[in-house]
């Protein structure tokens, strides 16, 4: 665990562009010890519930590798299940993803983010949004490079962090020692206008009243101001 | 769409206990037009991250039938896979539970909270808290009748509603027609005491800022008062 | 076990229509304490096999709650496998309302009836039979009502009703205990005009002789007939 | 078809023993264009339901090779799910087979008796059935002859055979072409002491009267007796 | 184990056309004690990569029965998944057999070849690519037959042997406890006119020098020379 | 593809060890464009056809990332299926690593090598070969450090290359344009010795002759002593 470690404070973030170069857009991202790679994948084909309305969807598949975690993990297929872990997971970060993305300017074609976690400590899900954003918003600005697109139809920055409440602390940005000891967990993905998209607050190993929800959320406004203005500075200098 | 309902509005909740008779209890919980029949089944058996604690273990499956919707639904077991919201929401289901319980005085053994849907008209994933949460407190006073515990491991209730931001609006208990166009959907599962225990806020039409928040928050406790009531009624006069 | 129970004697009967209300018809069938949800959902399409001929389809579907047996029994899809017994039950209950209908009339449509057992105590497959019959006749009755069709495809009245031999007595309508005990099983499905649909006599538990068989299928007539009068109330009484 | 066959006519049988050499006991059955490859397989242990009850069992499965059948089919393991057809067909065999055997003097060990189709011309589940049986007996005499157990298990002779009416017209062991145009298919399962073992009467192209079960037990019987016949010599000049 | 076996030696391979007559060809080859049957089915379907361009396709399916080995090996189906092994030999078939076919001359259709062992004594995948050949070329030979096509799509006669080093010591053909023995254990497909399709050497109990490589290749080429005698020999004789 | 390229030019191969830390050696291999995370994983268990043997076990798995190649590929969990190609693959993997271990050494305990495919362009299957070397030797290495075995079980270097004929032009490690124009495609793994541990090669879109065969294995050794080289350097500077 981090010794001394601030409230407040974030582990550090590195982005690392183009880190493959088959899919549309890649980042790795490396939060802590926890690296994530993201990639956007864009396809001429949208499903069905939106085939022939002139818009386009967004969706995201999330897996862990199986040495990412201390204990090796079974894959997925050698137990012919998804894990529902990695259900719930992906189902988040698709729903954040499209949050930041006006369909109707996409045209109809899918953009599919793989967030596949080479190494967990913590906040997976959280660096999966916050980079997959980055890939996403590349991707958008390639396809109007390309002529594909004339605008982007990215309209929101979209960024997730992790806060919780740790031996009766508030703390934000958990790794895994932390988070697995904590009492009260809660992941914030939010607009860079400063709206939710996304607010899920658990407290299996505890219950949280109405002033720890102000304070986790007040940690988590002003870690995801940082992460903001990181996401901005790596897409604007493509 | 109830018509001219009023913003903190709850539809109609019927209980009827014993349902069926083979699990340790079961109820069935009829939320407007929503039917989820909840049962409890206790086994002599924990699984493998609680063996030989002493302590316990509580767990659901949520599940709908074909003809629950309004499109006929194929089964999972016909396309092979758990879906996906179902995986979602059994975890949020079992997470919620497990706050209620005491998991040592349960002792080594395993409460299974089935939560299966027989209508859904808005609300499954509530109703599912709501009613399993009955049907988890009546098996433990069965235990404890039975002599198999001393004292029953319930020491929290608990209970969940939706809220949501419709038009505009902000309100309660959104039936299917509202949840489905509602900009803001919100899942609030809290103690009788005030506490949270889950809170799920997702703006995939919209987003929210802190004000919104705020009110949807106040419009759920003013909810659940009113069905912590209910549950405790039911459960004592059992 | 029921005591002093006479040899023909069939348990209580009860039909709740429309006990849900997103497919075209239901009922819910509760025979002694089995009960039975039985769903009839019409879709626009038919299988491969007589697409363009003008003709339409009838199948069904059977599962049990894992809540429904005494013994909580798991899920399907979380062994992956369809059980076999509810295959064979299903395959049994779909041949079985086949027959009640005249495809050709039905036209280019499929019903599927939606068997789910939500309380299993011996005789499922016979109340799948005889309430999903049901379900299937007030779903054509809707169909004429809303000028989809213009008279009804049902040709005859299908019931079921389970027979067996237990300590060497030949009962009517076995419950869970005596079907458990018994020597001799066997399902009978007929019509209101008394010809056979199908016949599933099994003697796992022994062998049956000619003397015998004559016995079963004499008793079997005789509770066939009470619930073809029970069928027909309930359809015209709509 | 057969051209001017008689009512009562069977196809010719042959019985090829130890078709293959692994399994305790193998035959080919071949029954006119009908080849079934039937191996009993002797393992030292049982199934849950009967560990240390001292009484052993008898289990079968039954799969269609893809080649069999006029248009290839797919194998099960490409759609991952087993046929629902063969899921009926093996249980049917499995309680068959479990009727020739006195459990008690198996001991605790389990005989699997696989039935692969390799060609299919109607009548695959009465082929498997009978040379089952013959492969069952064969093994069980192995057993004797090795010392494994003093005395054989068998306690009747089983094997099957199918009736139905086509064209309005009673016949016994029905040929593919036959089978697919009949009103009525039966599968008749006797010992050869005159009992029924399994009545599987179908008649989802028609339906079937009192005096046609007569005619059509009656055919099965006749044909029957040649076919113990058949199996008691295969057997004996072991 | 064969006695004072020869380096070179082949055991007697045996082959029976037309051994079922459901699929368009078909052979059982039985080669020592291994028994496969091979059948080719042609479908007027291509799959989706060769779609469009005129040309057709051959595949291979491989699968062991269960009782086909010393100990009974589970149905796949059973597992939910294709053997990781079987995967591996049914590409090596597919592969090798369409080494032997002009696709353009095929025309766009397709050919199943599929190999389905009975009884297993080693070498059943070198078995599978001779009597699948052989299979495949009298499916050919029929579509002439046929008019279906003017000319045989046939170019090469493909066929495999095993080879291996047991002690230290060269040998071909190698049986089943030869072959787990074996130290160097290698395929050698090839068409007569002694081009290499495929050559797969595997030294996981061992490994080998050039010299042993020479050695294994020329002692296959002299195996293979006789085997495609015999296939020219089964198919001439159509 | 690489212009002028010489016939026996290997791309360049960089290896990062420590890539990520939570198993117990993992390296990041990039050749050319193609990247593959092998991790070596050990855990105190072993399979049950060596359990109490005294022996340990290798094995490995094969996964390619769905945006690792140029049109994305569906995930295998998605499918509910394990590739065939990745089953070969993976196999492949396990038996030349195997080829590196004295088992006996190892003691009863399995090394898993995940060998995860981040980006594809051709040659995976040798970089997953000479990179999970790597990872291997120094899982080894780190068991011996901590005291865990006294001497390392490595006995040989094992690594991979492929060669391949291409416009009748004889290659060695053909990226992915050149592969998939290749008329012959080998694969050859080898000790430091210079022994074979694997030889595949395929003729699909051609076949080919003894003195292709000739040319093909000595490109191939010629480059894999500048692999052995590369990895000799990487694992002695650890």
């Amino acid at each position: 665990m981090r010794e001394k470690r601030k409230s407040g404070e974030l582990r550090k973030i590195k982005i690392t562009k183009g880190f493959i170069n088959q899919p549309c857009a890649s980042v790795l991202i490396e939060w802590g010890n926890t690296k994530v790679l993201c990639s956007a994948t864009v396809e001429e084909r949208v499903p069905p519930h939106v085939l022939g309305s002139g818009a386009g969807w967004v969706t995201a598949e999330y897996s862990m590798l199986p040495a990412s975690t201390a204990t090796r993990n079974q894959r997925d297929i050698n137990k012919l299940k998804l894990s529902a872990r990695s259900a719930e997971i992906q189902r988040l970060i698709g729903r954040s993803l499209r949050a930041a993305v006006d369909m109707k300017k996409l045209g109809e074609r899918q953009i599919t983010v793989d967030c596949d976690v080479l190494s967990a400590d913590g906040g997976t899900r959280c660096a999966s949004v916050t980079g997959g954003f980055i890939a996403l918003a590349l991707a958008c600005k390639k396809l109007v490079a390309d002529g594909v697109i004339e605008e982007s139809p990215i309209i929101n920055q979209v960024a997730a962090v992790s806060v919780g409440i740790v031996d009766g602390e508030v703390l934000c940005d958990l790794e895994y020692v932390e988070d697995s000891a904590a009492e009260v967990d809660m992941n914030v993905v939010m607009t860079d206008k400063g709206s939710f998209v996304e607010l899920q607050g658990t407290g299996e190993h505890g219950v949280f009243a109405d002033n720890e929800l102000k304070k986790l959320i007040s940690l988590a406004k002003a870690g995801l101001k940082k992460i903001f203005a990181m996401q901005k500075r790596v897409i604007e200098n493509d």
